[in-house]
């Protein structure tokens, strides 16, 4: 099994496609799943590919793995890197299709030992495309099933062979707003003529800081950063409009809610000390709910990983502040879902690094141009997690 | 005549008294004038004195010297200092005092060769108190006479024997605001559970700058300064509420309203982007008018100051940021104005600290404790230019 | 027993006393357990009592009460309430010292049953005067001994009968600061002559925002509050210096460290971009180190207590913002410390108010002037955990 | 005359070309003044011309005109137009060339009533690309003459037939900087890993309105103006730096030093404040100093002017805060410069639009797509101005 995989992985990892362009990889897991005996369908969600394997009454168990790639330039050296200018598998989703693959492989072989049915999203677009409601908005629910559990899991760069995880809240939401700050234009040499939206913005962007330093509460975890700002052309004109780009990171609706209230209330007003002649705009343009491991669900996913691969290889993990859409499944559907880490780094450079205080600076993390995964033991191990977790929900 | 004015300069200046408490002050102007001829009416506007001739027909002149003095400490060292522990007379009102009672006396021996009434007004509280709208309030338009013209003059650390002028606006107008920002005092620790009235506080006070910045034009002429903010007790209680205390200066009632309104503007915006649970309570605590000489009557009553003195002793003023309420007179009124400084530096140490370039700090000047006017030649001078403009109204 | 004890408690809590003054609730403790036979220092760190009870070989304990009451009124209404105007004890420091005064007479009691020493710490001033370090600064450790751990407990609104516990961080570190940013005075109309310490202050308190906002990982915790700030007297004068007050919470010495420099270096770039004419004046007045929880001797404490009062009497705690100097001993000691929460609202008033989610609203918390323990069952109760706890850790 | 003149100029509105682009131009202009018998020198300062007409000896007068046009698409719909797409003689340099062509032959003609040297310089990249200086540093004081008066005349929305003087301070000095701030970039969710470019250019910005709100005396004038800034491409990821453009405005060294200053201080404090990782970088890309009119000079050169027109004619203008780089030949030269305005509207349409107090809406001003002078009498009127200047000084 493991070397038709492997190069599988490989090949996948050399032609990577971005956000909602997964046609070869998607046409690639078609092919090999349909030939294991799944009902296949493509296009759910633009490329999203549907794979349904009917065994018996009992649970219906969302296995999920995601299949974009990152528009960056891969710099891993690697015989297998990437031969697609500006693009990279560079947060392991090759490696998540190449897991489901794997473990819908033995879940076949095995299909004799459960009962229940398997259904295998591989997802479109993850890297801020939304890829998880795309497809539920093209059905995912209606026209296949409505699932008991939805179980995901991501390379991390944690050492190869252990399983990260966390109950509760795992990994932030994460909503990205474009602001329009609306000033009147005029010349630079006269501000009274004008409203100066750099000034508002400038204003605003200072307010927004006590968005996080005084309304979220200090035992609370938020972020809200402005990422970009753009006004203007040249010196010496005072331009009609400024555009910031924000993104907000939380881990609950309650303090998601009062963060949105309040940037909201500070930008309005912030528009009205500067006398905007117009509404400010705020279009929010990307949004994942936290990702929420529910606690029942966990521990048991947990604990039948860990018979699978010895508890010591279980490893509880802070907030992340990385944001996912696998929460979306979970969220939209009303069901439990689990989500975990599985290291794919080499144990003794991962030791190495750690003794040196260098785990930062010397282990390649997702979206680095350097980020690689070793195969070995990564890839068998990632389908048998994955396998241990479906079995533990089938009957 | 000079001796005994000089005595009496000496006697106001060792009993200086305070806005609304020029109770001894007023009583030896009264009867001074009294003895001149002058119909007397003292208590107009609390401790204000009224002087009137009415001496057949022609235009009536309004003639102002302020009474009040500075809560401060004298430092002067003169033999005639004050002798009222935390009063001075540091801005030369006792000398206004004198020059109006020499004045009035002149006029009254001239009175021949003139026809037309004198309205002697002797106002409290210039000082911040507005005594001047005070005496308008309790009735000096209606109980004695619209003047045809106000004349008042002021000593200033000028050469002493030259007369300032200006045509047109010539002293800021001056208004003073409290602002209680109103927020919810909480613990410290908890900033979550309060509205943080300190922060409200700040990003008013940076918005504010952008008053001037901003929405004056540069070739206009503004001053917003928060001049005391006062917020909280100890450092871990987050308190109730901010006060701020404003002083606004401007020269056109344009631009007033500009910033009046722009500074309401910004206040009521920074306390909603705040969350303010009330709206921030704005107070005019206290109002002065912009200080307007009449172009044409500034051109006549100057040139008739010119004839007496010599042309080459009069000096153009810039915009001085000062307030003064002689201003209230001619715009109650419906009246020309004209104001005018009177030099009261030796020229020998005026010209020895202009030529080092240490006019500002080598000269005291008005508001310092250490202001001394000279006496000769200003008193004697002060009167024949009071008495020179007073002349040019009178038939 | 406990007849007496109440007794005991009423009579503290009607003669509350403030931080260093703690007379005659010094002389109490020392007189009663003095009669208990314990060997009784008084005087330690001022009003400070240690009360030691060697009995054979074996572990060292430190048992610690607060003394100090809060100063501010009472208005519980209660038969006992405060007799002193202006103090409370609104903290239960009366229900520590009588539930210690208890243990040490259950100790000695049962001193055949347990070896090694007792050492009790009534500590004054625990309400910001930092009574711990004062204790220890006059000789804690070097007159009486070097304890193998310090055990304390504290009232808290949860219900009577329970037992509040967190493993590792559990209270904050509190620092506070003093800041003296100076300015060159001047007249409020002239501010080219001035460097305005007012807008040096607002802008230090909108960058101190950023501390929180950017420089603090979302998932760790902090607090930074400026509580008070004060500039100025009046209107048209610009002040020469404003005066903030600062509150800082951490709970761990790299986010501590990481947030006392950002202060510093910003408080510092601040009054650069004013021009100030003299660097800032930045002043500690008052700093609690972070309360730890040792977890291992967290876990055999608590596992000790629950085993006296039944384990569904634990409830796990959240990260407290409040600060506490009880982390002192085990900081400057370099032993491990435990300290819990011990429940003293009626259990049916907290279940009434915990349904209506008015938690916060309906029961009067510490620093209330309504706070007030129920004697019955929270005296008792208090008892048997510090004695149970103790017990623990003697032979 | 007037007749192929205004036939030169629509040729000229026609075939607009922009800074140092004016090949055109200098080529039309060379080929009319080297017929006119004047010494014709091309490509001084790129595309600058300079004809010298020396005429015996006397005072060397230089007479200066602006040959470029700006990059905007001109709206006038006038049959003359522009031809050339996205370039408009919006700000009636054709008008200057005009008039001095028109000057000179008239100063040809009349050649035998006055002795002296005149020097035409038709200058290139008025607006924006400092032509002046490039003509300085190609030797025009060197290769040419140092000459004694420079005179210079500028078309404006005036009622045409008057014109506009000031005597001193005239327009402003314009500084253009370009800033970078350097932070440190990183994932929009991690802020405490990065040092943010967005919260340092806010806090910069905000703190730069008080340059003008604090540092510059409420009665000079200055404006610094935040035109452009540019941080970061997407909201989730934190930009390694910004960049601000701005504009500076200011009447005096004094005032336009201290501005820099400030400016300068302002940004490393808001850098250091946030803990950049290096210093920002502060470029001056364009410096025009303040156009004075030398007093005497002014007073003599517009008596003359009044003489040919109309003491009638003449009104005395306030500070300009648009920019100018004829005061360049003076402050170069140390020379006495005088600058003015030719007014250009229509008479009957300014008084229509000034009675309705719409003055700026209803007349299309310098810069305006639909700027337009009126032929006549403006390019007869211009010529005899500036004749009776230069002939002023001839002699």
């Amino acid at each position: 099994m493991s070397g038709a995989l492997a190069e599988l992985y490989r090949q996948l990892h050399a032609h990577p496609e971005v956000a909602f362009k997964e046609h070869r990889t998607a046409a690639v897991i078609a092919a090999r799943v349909r030939d294991l005996g799944y009902d296949v369908t493509e296009g759910v969600g633009v490329t999203g590919v549907v794979a349904m394997l009917r065994n018996g009454p009992g649970p219906t168990v969302l296995l999920r793995a995601d299949m974009d790639a990152l528009p960056m330039q891969e710099k891993t050296g690697l015989p297998y890197a990437s031969q697609i200018d500006g693009a990279m598998h560079a947060c392991g989703h090759d490696m998540h299709v190449t897991w489901l693959i794997g473990a819908l492989e033995v879940l076949q072989h095995e299909k004799a030992s459960w009962s229940g049915t398997v259904m295998a999203v591989f997802q479109p677009a993850e890297e801020g495309g939304g890829g998880a409601q795309v497809m539920v908005d093209d059905g995912l629910f209606t026209r296949f099933a409505v699932p008991d559990v939805a179980l995901g899991q991501h390379v991390t760069p944690l050492p190869a062979g252990t399983v990260g995880f966390r109950p509760g809240a795992f990994m932030a939401a994460s909503d990205e707003l474009r602001v329009r700050l609306f000033g009147r234009g005029g010349h630079g040499s006269r501000p009274e003529a004008t409203v100066d939206p750099v000034v508002m913005a400038a204003s605003t962007i200072m307010r927004l800081q006590t968005v996080v330093s005084r309304e979220v509460a200090p035992i609370d975890t938020a972020v809200v950063t402005v990422g970009a700002i753009h006004a203007g052309t040249t010196s010496n004109i005072i331009a009609p409009e400024a555009e910031l780009l924000l993104t907000i990171r939380t881990f609950s609706n309650a303090v998601r809610d009062r963060v949105h209230d309040a940037i909201g209330r500070i930008i309005r007003a912030e528009a009205s000390a500067s006398n905007a002649p117009a509404e400010p705009e705020i279009t929010v343009t990307m949004s994942y709910p936290v990702l929420i491991n529910d606690p029942i669900a966990t521990s048991r996913t947990i604990a039948a990983i860990g018979a699978e691969v010895g508890a010591e290889k279980l490893i509880e993990q802070p907030l992340i502040m990385g944001a996912e859409d696998f929460g979306t499944y979970g969220t939209v559907a009303g069901i439990p879902s689990v989500f975990w880490y599985v290291g794919s780094t080499d144990v003794d450079v991962y030791a190495k690094a750690e003794q040196a205080g260098r785990l930062d600076q010397d282990i390649p993390s997702n979206h680095s141009p350097y980020f690689a995964p070793i195969l070995d033991p990564t890839l068998e191990f990632g389908i048998r997690t994955m396998v241990a977790a479906a079995r533990e929900w089938l009957d």
